[in-house]
């Protein structure tokens, strides 16, 4: 069920084990041939799907566009909560369907930037509300290495930003949005000398994406994006169904 | 311009007296006829119309859905954020794109329960930011008071909640959404000896709407939308123009 | 009773339905003819007086004379509080007696700064001890509309900022701190063009005061005061005799 | 000069080697003698005796009579300021009158659960601002020992609360507030074994006050009166004429 | 050069290229054999034997001990910062030397649970002050793939919680916490089913620790310590030498 | 018991009437001739020296090193937390344990200006726990006065900074940290004209210290430091053994 066309007695005469299902995304460049809400489309579209296969199983709330992308502020029209800001997005539709409740709670994101905010908000969550299960991962964790060594042919075989794999991704759920003439290759990285430094994109790139983005295709997209739809499905469905724990086979 | 779907070399390049124009609204119930997304429904749809009337004076935002909507929590589905993460948000909107240079922001809101906070955010920032232009209404104030009564039937001529001009301008913007069998009349209301107390609506209303819904139609609601917006692409226009303060003829 | 001057044994062996009473101005620049204390004064002495005629329906704090008051900071002498510390003030008055198991609590208002963060604080404190009874508005609300207009001689027949309403109430209450040799009109307005706008007291006005304060006497600050003092002495009898709410008759 | 009753162009004409002093208070219990604001009573009288005696040298705010009194909060009628909104006032009132250029500040406190608070508050805000002289005592500080040996008759030859001194204090100050037939001893005292531990006042005294107050008489409450009167007095001439460091003579 | 033991004119005489290291550990349940302060041991020995191979280039403060640790709270000793505490303690250590025109930080983290903090600090840190260097990484990190299997000879081939690595760690560094007698396998885990959960220690263990502890020697804990710290030395004197970006080779 | 070098299980073992000790220190400038981490070793030296002592009433946690020392900051390699970390530290050390059954609690300082901030945390932490006890004492507390008459020879009979008593202290404690050919008396002092300013200590000295640094010797440190031990000894075994409340005799 969306929650965003239902009404209150709908949410009301739900089961409790229902998934709440949280899309994540951002509002930040994605260089010269993608949207700035590509983030935010892309947790949309995948959460939509997942919604359609199983409405069931989940409530799925809208998308939380605004996310932590302070590494991309200095490209214009780019916005980055703050860390606490955003904290407190999650936390209030989390603690606000815990007042009427739910508690299977199940963040899909789609932004890198997220991940350690994702985690922190949970992990506080559920330390003050132990009875409440809490998970959060990228869509693109769903997407098995083998899918994206098979599917992608430039040197990166996963997803970077704005780079073959969320262009075609893009070009697969938003074609329109995609300024073909403008996708080029670009990013410079760091030496592998000093693991773990922060980064601005403004450092690491000329134009904002990092990637092979012209190697995109809308055939390659329609690929990885059904790879994580069906990955999602099977998660949120095992979560559903009620998470086992089992002895380790040492 | 929305920047949504927009590039950052494309918002790069805009006249930084753009206005910018942030839509909010909030989840929260509406009774068991309208759904809970309603307020950023109508939010979003105003805005989008205004945008598309002066596309060059407008960067539009996405719509902030999560409002201050604590007086609605009882009834399921509803979610409200904190205060102090709702000024986050705006404040994050804001400052992240003054930091490009944009100087002009204009809230347009769809929900009662967001004028107080939208104010105390605005003010404060306006404190530390005296060079900001700022600005937050309800889309409903640009409704003058003669098309209300001329429009309306029921008893109250002005916006309520799920009532008959709400529920009329769903009719207008989103049909589908309205559950045409569920629409009803509701709403206690505190006998006026104790101006200025705190309600919540389970202790006002008996289903979550206040207001006569069943004289709504999607007619009405096309008059008060068309008054809304174009009241808003005034301002807009007037605030794009350059706001004149002039001596007061006393 | 008077908090102040009363013993904890006193307010321990007080009615619980007593109505708190807490009165709320600021210390903030009033032109050049009222001193900067002046919501304050007028705050304390129409809630001094409510308390005077129900002594014992009331437990009447002492003033909270730190407001909100950012838009007349570039004026010296003016002093304003974070909305952070207004709201913490606040709280801490009516948790502590809260605590003692008071429950209805009322604030009177004389600066109209504090009239959205006052009811930030109580929306937010009812939302976490929806057993209390919380309320708040402007004394000027109880001012009907006919009185303004059948007592003001100038155009603006309301409160604006150390105008003829407020100078004539200032020379009802504390004669000897206005400086009638200072008295002037004053007072630039934006256009209507663009509504919801924030301003600094520096930039609508010359010298500090908005409206016509030559007009003012004494007369028509004696016939405001009592306005207003009956106005609230009423609704907090009716607060005190126990809040109704009915159906409203649709 | 009283900010409270003055104009803005009056504070603004006055020269900033002026010293701001703050008298700070709190509402809790005074046992079943005193009223509720006796530290506020007290704080007020001990400053306005030094304005008027030095006019020209101090801008006097109004008292800040929410103090810390957690310690207190079991006996009715008591209020606390959290720690937080306690800082954000001092700290709204110093910045506000920086702002103006003010740069002297002298917190004059009448309670002794605002000590510490009072101390963290000036030392984060001299972090902040090295350019501001900031300082914060007791009035208490400023009567000799020899004095209090001098004057007062019972075993404790010093401030305790609501004790001989004290009680003396406002049977000077306002006799009309002294419940003299409510008068009693109290206090119940931690044996020494275990120094610094944190009590709460109804573990240490039956009803509140802690000290022999049978013994205060109004002549014992002006020899000290007068005592802190001509100490802080001196102390903010000292000030406002320059602090001088000079090397210590090992 | 050890910032505990030094004086301040002898950091003050530091080359400002010099890197601080700060050590992150924990004070947590580490199962029936090895003490609370594992991390933090582990953390400090690591980094006290980086200064003291190349002490020039390095400033070493003492070990952050209260680590992120709500995940093992329900275990007798454990303590776990909040989040919002545990940053602050890392903002005010590099804030501080910052002052002192220190710009390259690094974090060398022993506790898991410290991972995503101190991510999200620095990502806060370098928001605010672009200009410094900030990286934060496990010691772990260093230990290569191919060492661990090569090492270890129980089933999971890197780090868990008082697991064969760790355990051995302690086996080398500090043999006389280890309780020989109490050492156990243990630990349960969740099906693959749902990535992404949080989970607490009590759920997934039967005694705290996760691994095959029992398998533990000296002689691999002295490997594993030796890959880890010239990991370390590799990657300050990268640092230290100056982060190089270059053009990826696409 | 010490804290970091048990096990989860010993510490669940213990008697929940163990006093929690908890020592406070700071990085700090201390002069020419001493360690920045001079506080820290101190507070260590005495805590460890207690639970040796009476190490079955004791749990010892490791030392605060990160303290409120912002008056420092002006010399290299001085750190300070903000207030607000500072009590989020102590505040999940304590409340972690407090989870665990703990309730005695009793931090031995050895910097003060940790002073404030440990009695305005505590005073926090009870009103909120009223069933914890909750104490903070500075180690040099527990040295009578007569015998620092009887042992330093210079001016000043107490500890003050880097002085006669604590450089005697450091020479008995870890002398091979103490510079000796870098010993010098410094130090200049405000006025007595104003109490109660707050100073920072490129104010107040030439290079950091403040008092007859020159006079120190290790007997006298011995002599000062188990005097200090002697009276924290007998303090936690009265509060281990029940604090008592008597009845004053007046």
């Amino acid at each position: 069920m969306k929650q965003y066309e239902a009404t209150w007695p709908e949410v009301g005469a739900l089961d409790r084990d229902t998934v709440v299902l949280i899309p994540t995304g951002s509002i930040e460049q994605h260089g010269h041939h993608l949207p700035l809400g590509t983030d935010s489309i892309l947790a949309t579209a995948v959460a939509e799907e997942v919604e359609k296969a199983i409405p069931d199983k989940v409530l799925l709330t809208p998308t939380v566009w605004l996310g932590a992308s302070g590494h991309h502020l200095p490209f214009s029209g780019s916005l980055s909560a703050s860390f606490e800001g955003y904290d407190s997005v999650l936390r209030s539709i989390i603690l606000s369907l815990a007042a009427h409740d739910f508690y299977r709670f199940y963040i899909v994101n789609a932004h890198g930037g997220n991940t350690e905010p994702n985690a922190v908000t949970l992990r506080k969550l559920r330390m003050e509300n132990p009875n409440l299960q809490l998970g959060s991962i990228g869509y693109f964790h769903f997407i098995d290495q083998s899918v994206f060594d098979a599917t992608l042919e430039g040197k990166r075989k996963g997803i970077r930003h704005a780079c073959e794999a969320e262009t075609s991704l893009m070009l697969h759920v938003r074609p329109d949005l995609v300024r073909k003439d403008k996708v080029k290759d670009d990013g410079l990285e760091p030496q592998p000398a000093v693991p773990g430094m922060v980064w601005h994109f403004d450092e690491v790139t000329t134009d904002g994406s990092l990637g092979e983005a012209t190697r995109a295709t809308a055939a390659k997209g329609e690929t990885l994006f059904n790879a994580a739809v069906s990955g999602i499905v099977e998660a949120v469905s095992g979560l559903h169904a009620g998470v086992q724990l089992v002895e380790t086979e040492y």
